[in-house]
């Protein structure tokens, strides 16, 4: 299983994805799910993955190719995010469906979602999720962020205290704490986990991390929140019993 | 859809459950899914139920009906909770049985699982999850909760902030927020919400409360802890950038 998650605030992005990949229980392996492309100045996007891996390589390997040989279209030279996911959401849809019939012979789902973030000069920053039948939707202020792979886990903590107008601090504290909460209840979802945080207009990164697993950080955190919140649980009201 | 949820503590239990039942979005109603059973002083029971509506109700109808025909094994009768499990269990999976074919001709499943807590007299308090096949498992120390339905959204508080050695009143708030996350994210799930606390070795239950659709209390409590959230949040440490 995966867990990739982009927030969209009015001052930035984060993104954040785990990397562990298994095949059942007994064949798990690490393989990134974040990458990054970037013009410094110009632009900078980030891109996700879930799913089938021998997909998401493969598109991964193409958006490359299409950079290395300089085609008309690619990462570097299309004009807005809007037109980067409808072309990434292409190159997923045409390694899925070259794949499909095959996979499925073996009851393989030729399965991938995708989150791309970042921003483009003249143009606002953005979230998008692309589905695997390539269409995608962008993330606005009123549902400021976007997950695949094992969603459910990690949305709690965002609905009820995400929002737009977060800063990017608190939104890289909350992309934390939601990964780490599934992370617990999904034994396939696990370290390392990489984050970035991008400011608007900024068109680069400068701040970035890879957590390792058992990493001293994520384990204090880890403890300081939960016993925060078994604190905050014995401040709330009592139930108001009949 | 469905949440139920009972939780297991040193010094009682508490149950809650929602009460919406869909089939379809635009066929939605409300039945209740929290029962309660007892003889004061000897034993309290609660039953709770998911899946499929016509199965549960069938089978609370039949262990009603065994109470009041003096069958010689039903609720009142069995002499420990151990035994009221496999009792529930194998009357669960005589309707399930008894069902299931003419059911899956409409693709319906015949699937219900229940929840079931209380204290018999001369034993220790316990809560079981039934399973469709009639088998059950027990809560521990370990694993102090069970919940049926969608159980996700609402896994996650309890994971990091309900303990066996939680008390009774932080177990009743700890209910709240996880079937309040539920409700939040999946609207198949909705009030009114029935919760009940039980004190061991009372063999009775004086603390019930029913919340019905925008109870002031709940949005009350929503509100106070989302803000409290957010606040925890933004004193969480920094995250450390490379």
């Amino acid at each position: 299983m995966t867990y990739c998650l982009g927030l969209f605030v009015e001052s930035g992005l984060v993104c954040i994805a785990d990397s562990r990949t298994n095949a059942g229980v007994d064949n798990v392996a690490t393989f990134a799910k974040l990458f990054e492309f970037g013009i410094p100045g110009e632009r900078w996007i980030v891109i996700m993955t879930s799913g089938n891996l021998s997909v998401t390589q493969t598109v991964l390997s193409l958006l490359q190719e299409d950079i290395d040989t300089h085609a008309p279209e690619n990462l570097y030279t299309l004009p807005t995010m809007h037109a980067i996911a409808r072309y990434i959401g292409s190159k997923n849809r045409q390694i899925i469906e070259a794949n499909r019939q095959l996979l499925a012979q073996n009851q393989i789902p030729a399965e991938a979602q995708l989150i791309m973030a970042g921003q483009v000069k003249g143009a606002t920053h953005a979230v998008f999720l692309v589905y695997a039948e390539g269409n995608a939707i962008q993330a606005t202020a009123e549902t400021p962020f976007m997950q695949i792979g094992e969603t459910k886990y990690g949305k709690t903590i965002l609905d009820r205290a995400f929002r737009y107008e977060s800063d990017l601090d608190s939104a890289a504290r909350a992309a934390i704490i939601s990964m780490d909460a599934t992370m617990r209840s999904n034994l396939s979802v696990g370290p390392p986990i990489d984050i970035v945080a991008y400011t608007t207009n900024a068109f680069a990164v400068s701040r970035r991390r890879r957590f390792p697993d058992r990493d001293q950080f994520l384990i204090d955190f880890r403890r300081t929140w939960e016993q925060e919140l078994q604190d905050l649980i014995a401040r709330m009201p009592l139930v108001p019993w009949d």
